[in-house]
């Protein structure tokens, strides 16, 4: 395994040449910020629009990691919405075939998260969550809001305070107000090493990240496998 | 003036009599959080989805007043999407008829606010802004942001935070996270006196309200004038 990670780190420093200085350190900057402490689950969101602009917000509030779930209804994204933020998350899907809202929050659970259901008739508010733990916020279908399965697998129930007559915000509303709130809340109370990614998972990322910004990198990668298995 | 004040009193007491106790509780709730010290203007807002989106969460955080400029698009209401939350709100349109930007802009300030215009581009964050004075938050069109002019108007250019790829956030989750953020602000460093309704606004208000709660409120309002008159 040493062997494929040193190889996984030289093709890295192979692809670094095509791009450009300020668009790595761009990236870097991102890959700095960027955090698992936080993520976010979605539960049978149909609305393109909803979907798009829930992936543009966790990337632009550094959430790495995306779960969707297609119980009932299908995850649709709209290119344009994202502006193609979507590419540079980890994005999980489960549905019928794969064991749906069951499996996923089981894997979520599995990997060391509590779960944090979103929803309007919540008794604690959102800035009273405790950041002890790493969080994974659930977000419901639209209209009618988080399954009773969900809810009943949740560790914590928790809402946005509002003081209106509507008595539900948008979802992609709801998603961006929770991450922004959250991750403003990690800034100051954590340091990014306790809430940003390990060496490891940076250099998976970032080997990714290249592939996905450099021209034909399938290509270059192929000749360089090619050039080092012969050697 | 007294009188016609005095008459609208009277007028809220006689339509109190249709609206259930809970209702009328709840609009109280409302009204008793309900905010002038920050304000909306929209500019150019032209996706119905967006412009719904951003009239619900004024009203989920209390913003009671909105302006939109019509310079170059329509603004478009889609009431499955507010929920209707925009009928409670108090909603001022500019457009190439009544002065658009120039005009709304003129009157906002007339009215003691400080314009800050939200962009991706700006040098402050959001939570450095001052709240000794009310403030206008002003949101551009969906695809070129704030125009030139409205930006040479303003006092202050405000960013939020971000982490990612992208540079922006979609408009109605912009609104949301300002109002959001700032409203908390609010509720934490000043008291609802300090920021709420005056009296006599909330007077003129509950009337209001009232004629949207109360079914035929037109025909009760008319028959209650009518006897007024003729004592």
């Amino acid at each position: 395994m040493a062997g494929i990670s040193n190889l996984q780190k030289q093709l890295s420093e192979h692809l670094e040449q095509f791009v450009t200085p300020e668009r790595a350190k761009r990236m870097h900057e991102v890959l700095d910020k960027r955090t698992r402490f936080l993520t976010v689950i979605l539960e049978d969101i149909y609305q393109p629009q909803n979907a798009s602009a829930v992936l543009r917000s966790c990337d632009c509030f550094g959430v790495q990691d995306v779960f969707y779930i297609e119980d009932r209804y299908q995850f649709q994204i709209r290119a344009g919405v994202t502006r193609k933020a979507h590419q540079w998350l980890t994005i999980s899907n489960y549905n019928s075939e794969n064991g749906g809202t069951d499996a996923c929050l089981a894997e979520v659970k599995r990997r060391g998260y509590k779960i944090a259901v979103m929803t309007p008739d919540a008794d604690t508010l959102l800035s009273e969550l405790s950041l002890r733990e790493p969080v994974a916020f659930l977000f419901g279908t639209e209209k009618e809001g988080v399954s009773e399965k969900a809810s009943a697998m949740a560790d914590y129930k928790l809402k946005i305070p509002m003081f209106g007559f509507s008595e539900s915000l948008n979802v992609s509303v709801s998603v961006a107000l929770t991450l922004y709130h959250t991750t403003l809340r990690l800034h100051s109370e954590k340091t990014m090493q306790q809430f940003g990614l390990s060496p490891c998972e940076k250099e998976e990322l970032w080997n990714n990240w290249l592939k996905l910004t450099v021209k034909n990198a399938d290509v270059i990668e192929k000749k360089f496998l090619e050039s080092r298995l012969s050697k």
